[in-house]
């Protein structure tokens, strides 16, 4: 094979001004002078969020007092920006609701699965899955007593659904892998559990608003995923859940959430002593809603207005080749190992790169203004965000690896002073 | 007795003029013609919020993107913001965070009772506890299946822990009672609880803020309480949760959290794939905190600087004084009845009044600027907060109590369409 033509600035530079999702940028706030590769951790301010939280802060809750609960509409916020959400994961109405994090989210469908599946006591999770998928699937299998927390290599997950066989009552899967970079099968994984007699348990925080989600067409059960990352609802943002909508009057479902909060009753201003559960996911609000921070992402969710998630999946893509290609063309030889797969079929959006002073590397690259982050032991992260991220921007932060590299600025002792969070 | 000499507005406004805590009502932007009587239900503004939400969003999460999270301290939110309430609730430091809802962080601490007494398997809740109290027990009892939930009223608690004896694991009370007003003996009734050997949890939404609480004076085990009545955090505020410091080494306390998210990892950026509890009450975070809304409340209790709790109840209990003299002295025969104690010592910070038709009664007041709020079925509630609450908004309110009722106007049907939140 001929060697394929080197990459230029100036070739990225006519990409972005071809870009079709290029106006989109401004729907964010930027800061001067960053490269932004984190918007998979945390995403930037949209353009809207701003002025919707004064609106919230000094009109809503300041001149309308309790009243605003009725008046501005607070109570429906869980299921409206439910409902906006679930376009952007395949979900036909009724099926989303915004509350709660994804560590309790997770809780709460974890034990409907078990609820759902009386018979069977047995959860297989990802052995590389999020962390807090695989704690809180731990303390609930602890908790318990009598269920088995069984980890299971992604590749495995066949045997293991033939060893374990009819005692599987859930399958707790990302979409992509946090680390990996992954993008997993969900059509043909959610067969395998089905096949098996198993509810599938999709953790979407790493795929949402970075490519079209299909849990419907899929044929998935139960889902959870993050505001803050892609769906750039501000830090700690709300989680969202799901759960299809042919369980919503299953046997087992009537006490399928065992944190059976008040704003999940049918009627919660009865003040009934009874509980009595909701309709469907509504059941799952368990708290008072988090007003401020359900605006945030309310008004962040307008920044799709009109996006074509094909159209952000074909940049997502673009934006990985082109960060893979300069990987080899520019940074061969320094060090470092691609860590995500190369198909793009099968990867998320973002791109992985192990250093084995990985840490130190990406505080040396930070403090230049390209900002990724680090996930131990040794994995450089850059995600890419189609709805701002640049074409050009891959070149800068290639660029400065190399020189951050070549250089070894990245051993100055400064650069490796661990933070308290990576 | 001698009739006492009838209450006039100058009186009160006299009150006013000479009321220490008068100046603190500037901390608060309260809207023009509105006496505000539901700060037990939602407080209000406090003036350093508006410009805290600009920074946070402006500045810290706009400008520092993911490096707020060090730079900024984000991190370590939930235990600074714990460590402002702890002086309101009578903690020592260590003993309280700030995450997640009421109603999360009561099925967090009545499962930890039960792991602190394995051998006990009956929780005994106030039976006119607010629901949500009610609910997560009862979801929580049910889900475990050997677990035995025991409505009890409070008067009659004795009897139940002599009755249920030794396998009384949690007793589950409110220190004030939402509905009825009433102040529980903390000191008494933790005694009798520790006496039959079982672990209390208070719920101390309608107390904190309002008056000096004594947890550790009190030997108080375990405590919950919200952050946007009293301490006026904002819509939906994160709550906060206490466990006394001497259970943190306790035998059953290592797995004592079912929910056991990654930020109450020992080290969660660690992303090590096995969970391990942070020490003490840092292991009851769960998932990412919540930034706005956490920056919200940590605003919010600036408000209580150099403020005396001291006083804060003298108020409290002069402005619920007046409120009944003057419902005896302008109220009598129009239908309502007390329905809060009349004895200061055993009262929160709330009068309540019943009505048979209390729905359209507070309907009509909150119409005419009067704001309390309704609880099914036939109580009119006016929250008395001394930081901003005015001795003459009393006289005010009565005043177009009387007018409302004498005139019947409640009486229009447009009063008697229900709202979804009342």
């Amino acid at each position: 094979m001929p060697e394929p033509t080197p990459i230029t600035r100036e070739q990225l530079h006519a990409d972005d001004a071809c870009d079709p999702l290029a106006s989109l940028r401004q729907r964010f706030l930027l800061p001067d002078g960053v490269s932004y590769f984190d918007g998979n951790s945390l995403g930037p301010v949209p353009a809207t969020v701003p002025d919707r939280l004064d609106d919230v802060i000094d009109h809503q809750w300041g001149q309308a007092l309790i009243r605003a609960w009725n008046d501005h509409g607070w109570i429906d916020l869980p299921r409206r920006v439910g409902a906006k959400i679930a376009p952007l994961i395949g979900a036909a109405p009724d099926q989303v609701v915004v509350c709660d994090s994804v560590s309790v989210n997770l809780f709460k469908l974890l034990a409907t699965a078990l609820a759902l599946r009386p018979d069977r006591r047995t959860i297989l999770c990802q052995d590389d899955h999020f962390p807090t998928d695989l704690y809180i699937a731990r303390g609930l299998a602890d908790w318990l007593g009598d269920v088995r927390l069984v980890p299971v290599a992604i590749d495995a997950l066949d045997e293991a659904l033939a060893e374990h066989g009819d005692d599987v009552a859930a399958v707790s899967l990302a979409h992509v892998g946090y680390r990996s970079g992954r993008l997993h099968d969900m059509a043909r994984l959610t067969r395998a559990t089905h096949d098996a007699g198993a509810l599938i348990l999709w953790d979407l925080s790493h795929s949402v608003g970075a490519l079209a989600v299909e849990l419907d067409a899929c044929r998935a059960d139960l889902a959870v995923g993050c505001g803050y990352k892609f769906l750039n609802g501000g830090p700690g943002a709300p989680a969202f859940l799901y759960v299809a909508e042919r369980h919503h009057d299953a046997v087992g479902f009537e006490h399928a959430n065992p944190l059976a909060g008040w704003l999940g009753h049918r009627r919660p201003f009865d003040f009934s002593t009874e509980y009595r559960p909701a309709p469907g996911v509504d059941r799952y609000l368990c708290g008072t809603p988090p007003i401020l921070a359900l605006a945030a992402l309310d008004a962040a969710l307008d920044s799709w207005d009109g996006v074509d998630l094909a159209a952000v999946r074909r940049k997502s893509i673009r934006l990985g080749q082109t960060f893979l290609d300069l990987t080899k063309q520019r940074l061969d030889g320094l060090g470092l190992r691609v860590a995500c797969p190369v198909d793009p079929d099968r990867r998320g959006s973002q791109i992985c790169l192990a250093h084995d002073d990985g840490y130190a590397v990406m505080q040396a690259l930070i403090e230049r203004g390209v900002i990724g982050d680090f996930r131990a032991p040794d994995i450089l992260r850059f995600g890419l965000c189609p709805l701002y991220t640049r074409h050009v921007e891959v070149w800068d932060a290639v660029d400065i690896l190399r020189d951050v590299l070549t250089r070894g600025t990245y051993r100055e002792p400064r650069y490796r002073q661990r933070a308290k969070v990576t």
